[in-house]
């Protein structure tokens, strides 16, 4: 195993940090590689907003749930699908680009450029020594958050990243099994093998809930996704993504 | 420089791969690794199809535009936004779960999820000296995709990624300037920086293709994109999405 591999393996979700801020080259070279990331036919389909303004980082904590490593952390960015800079070119170069831009098929290049670009960012961090945490609860309210940091039409925030030293480093939590999510040839069909590995695999995290809450929660997998699925949350998306002009066609 | 951004920053697109195909083991690490990816409220949303049937790859390699390398290549990898499974464990768990899946954030959730999964498996790839290359070509009939591998509702293939030894190594090529992408506390207003620095990006692009193509190609960076984006391609997209039960409401 090389050290790259070891980096990625080692992943765990961050959510108490020291309060050391990043320096400007730290973030320039977490930002760099993010934008090495490969790109669907060469378009960049995203932009990163970096966080400093200590108001703002308040804010964006109390929007995304009160979630207090959004307002402490060494670093926070803001991963957004841009089609933005797209429009504007549109206008440049005297072209029609927007059917193009508003179909769900850029919706969908936006958002895998941009999530592409964010996994660079975060494995770049992480071989510094630096932990992070992904805050799609920033989705709650893209509204607000738009508002706050004045961001423009056919500009959608994904998700924010807290980035910084651990100050508190928490287990790694087991993955589905193998072959539940890798195939060969075609997609599984055989329900038979999928419901015992799901058990067992249910069983494994009720028993990592168990361990790490001294009993007091011990959920299976297929439980808690029930649950959470069961709730309707963030159902203003569709609309909200189609008033910013994208996925519309 | 640590090795994993050396990794990371060194990425090109590979579409020319050595006759050797990767071991159990190599294919093993890499869908660990893309595993190993943060996801959304544990969710866990995607699958990879490995695609190892001759005949199946070069049905692919039609279906993606007559593209050698999704054919010709140590393996080849299909990533799956995957909402499939979640449909199964309502099922089980007797809870109705699907305004939630058609819902657009979770569509959205789905493919941020494989996306970063994805990632890693590059970055994975990528440090055991292997190249890859992203095939958003898939998405050119996923009707035709789903068919040949089996593939339920409620999992759209996002792409493909080739990956093997490269038997040849291109350029990198250069990305959009630091300042474009990158914003301090909001979106940058400034209109007139953009144009400038857009400007400049041109003439890098412009002669990044002259060089390398020895004068037979210098189109601006604006210039490609307006050009790509004027055409209207996989306008089915929205329709086939809704089809499987993804992204209505």
């Amino acid at each position: 195993m090389n050290d790259v591999i070891e980096t990625i393996l080692n992943h765990r979700s961050i959510r108490h940090f020291e309060d050391k801020p990043l320096t400007d080259q730290q973030i320039k070279t977490i930002v760099s590689c993010a934008q090495a990331a490969a790109t669907s036919s060469f378009i960049q389909a995203y932009s990163i907003i970096g966080v400093k303004d200590y108001e703002k980082k308040k804010k964006l904590a109390e929007l995304t749930g009160n979630q207090v490593y959004v307002e402490k952390n060494g670093h926070f960015f803001v991963f957004c699908a841009d089609l933005y800079r797209h429009t504007l070119i549109g206008e440049k170069e005297e072209k029609d680009v927007s059917a193009s831009l508003e179909s769900t098929e850029k919706f969908m290049v936006a958002l895998i450029d941009t999530s592409l670009a964010a996994q660079n960012a975060v494995i770049a961090a992480e071989s510094m020594g630096l932990g992070i945490c992904y805050i799609g609860g920033l989705r709650n309210n893209l509204g607000e958050v738009k508002k706050l940091l004045n961001i423009p039409d056919r500009v959608i925030p994904l998700f924010g990243l807290a980035v910084g030293y651990p100050a508190h480093i928490t287990d790694k939590k087991p993955r589905l099994p193998f072959e539940h999510v890798y195939h060969v040839d075609e997609y599984e069909p055989n329900l038979e093998r999928f419901y015992s590995q799901l058990e067992n695999y249910d069983q494994l995290i009720a028993s990592y809930y168990e361990t790490r809450t001294n009993g007091q929660r011990k959920d299976r997998w297929s439980e808690q996704m029930a649950n959470m699925l069961s709730k309707q949350t963030r159902m203003y998306m569709k609309e909200f993504i189609q008033k910013n002009k994208l996925d519309i066609r």
